[in-house]
């Protein structure tokens, strides 16, 4: 189902899920395309990211961001060409990464647009290694996390769009970066390929033991993404003066109840205490929108050298959509996972 | 029982607790005066300090320092005087701040001797507003805690040595202080002595409610020194980048197992993401011992002006300790609680 000249298709939320999204939580609708008016641009989506993140905003739980409407489009980050213009700074053809959501077209008034200029290169990096995945695990590891030579870094979804960068970033510090993947493939991948110390399956039945074996000496920083079955296996292993950065909880997202007891919540504060742990949570461009630049230089230099690879994980077709997000919650997808919309 | 010039008295752990500390946790034994060496001194007890962070001592749970050993004298922070000295450094009649632990006598080589001058003022204060509780507050509050004008500080056991500076301080650096403690009287002396802004008695039935309205525009500092139910108040009432310094638990000290579910470790994790919330344990010697001279300064400054109050609960006699640490663990002081071995 190619992009259409004149339709717009858009994916918007049906109903919200109560747990896991399934097939009833989108719809895709058809429209019009839309006409620019004076001060606005037309822009056509190319690539759309999926990032867990999108979990919170089809909840209406209390979180840092307004959800989306039950019936309005989907939210999240596009690239983008700019198809007609009545905007002054922008002309027909140029690529911008945008915040257009799940649908073909979308009208903007120029606002938070960013022009990628001619590097076609630049279309899906600007979705994964140089935007928003690549600058959370850039500032959440090293504001937050500081991880100094010799110490232990610890990442689960350590293939992901984030989780990638997190241990190859510490390894650039000299620390010892130890990830958690699902499934031999994705472990091997990232010592292999990554550079990785070790990476251990967190589908093993012995997972807490392999973690503690490959992190012998504890855990200095954990970068948090999960939640769930592995932050119970990180907790014992936190040394003193630990770091954890929080950034997701993707274990925790379809959640509709609190898990069974016992209550660990003093537990857990009872570790922060005696073994004097910082924890804290950040939400990349909120907390840390002024240091994009200094960011994407030294992320650009890094890749420039070859000191940072990624990996893309690229669906076909905005009707695909839905089922590549669902199965991005159940850590089906393999590297930074976005949705070719059209292919130019 | 007076302390004598022939015997040291000494209370010993008797028995690891299970839960609450009794009547069978400790025992008082008698042994000679030890006799000074080459290059010891002798000291004599004049005040002892008794601080939540002994319960931690006497449990052979793993925390951040070593337990005391049943059959070993209980440890803690003393103001003693040089009574003998075969060191060149000190001189018979001296008072220093010093650690002798639950005794009337102690030998000590000189390390971690602090003299304390002529100034007998400084006898009880470099126990409490100037020592160990002043410092935990200050450097908690300041470093971890970082309140700024207009923000709301919370901050329990607001009668208490540390509390009751936390708020003080808090509201020298411009915030508003709202004080958690129990019962009306300590209430009343929060308010209208130490002047902070506000005091909830937690054990009225509607603590939260009374908590929250008290909170009207969030909390955005929780010196955290009980956890428990206070926590479980001030959980849902933290504002988007709160910061939480955790000083103490003293509410889970006693505590054997787990309470029981739902499981709210998760919770917490979730609320630290969403609201981007900074976490974090500290021990102070440990984290900011470098740093004494600087908090002893500036709190001996503001004593003199008179911006900061204090409250000195002292119990007469060696063998009154442990009924006195018992109830410092039900929150029966009033005040910084500190027991009178000798008159001088």
């Amino acid at each position: 189902m190619p992009q259409s000249a004149n339709v717009n298709r858009s994916i918007v939320l049906q109903q919200r899920p109560q747990g896991a999204p399934d097939a009833d939580t989108f719809r895709l609708d058809e429209s019009p395309v839309p006409v620019p008016q004076e001060g606005q641009v037309l822009l056509r989506t190319l690539m759309l990211s999926l990032d867990p993140y999108m979990r919170g905003r089809i909840s209406d739980a209390k979180s840092y961001a307004e959800p989306v409407a039950v019936g309005a489009v989907m939210v999240g980050g596009t690239v983008s060409r700019v198809q007609a213009s009545r905007h002054p700074d922008f002309q027909p053809g140029q690529l911008v990464l945008c915040y257009s959501g799940w649908q073909d077209y979308a009208l903007s008034d120029g606002a938070g647009l960013n022009k990628l200029g001619d590097d076609a290169q630049l279309a899906s990096r600007a979705l994964g290694v140089l935007g928003m995945p690549g600058f959370t695990a850039y500032m959440g590891l090293l504001d937050i996390g500081q991880p100094r030579a010799g110490e232990t870094v610890v990442v689960a979804a350590a293939s992901g769009a984030v989780g990638s960068l997190v241990g190859q970033i510490a390894r650039l510090q000299g620390a010892r970066a130890v990830g958690i993947a699902g499934g031999a493939d994705k472990c091997r991948y990232v010592v292999d390929e990554l550079g990785f110390d070790a990476c251990v399956d967190h589908r093993a039945p012995d997972f807490a033991q392999q973690l503690a074996a490959a992190c012998s000496s504890g855990i200095d920083v954990y970068f948090e993404n999960v939640g769930g079955a592995v932050f119970d296996a990180v907790l014992p292993l936190l040394n003193t003066k630990a770091r954890v950065p929080v950034c997701g909880l993707i274990a925790d997202y379809n959640a509709t109840t609190l898990p069974p007891g016992p209550d660990r919540l003093g537990l857990l504060a009872r570790t922060i205490l005696t073994k004097r742990i910082r924890m804290q949570g950040f939400i990349i461009f909120d907390d840390y929108g002024a240091r994009y630049g200094e960011f994407f230089a030294q992320m650009s230099r890094w890749l420039d050298e070859g000191k940072i690879k990624f990996r893309e994980d690229v669906v076909d077709g905005l009707e695909n959509a839905p089922q590549a997000f669902i199965g991005l919650l159940e850590g089906k997808n393999f590297g930074k996972l976005m949705v070719r919309v059209a292919p130019d």
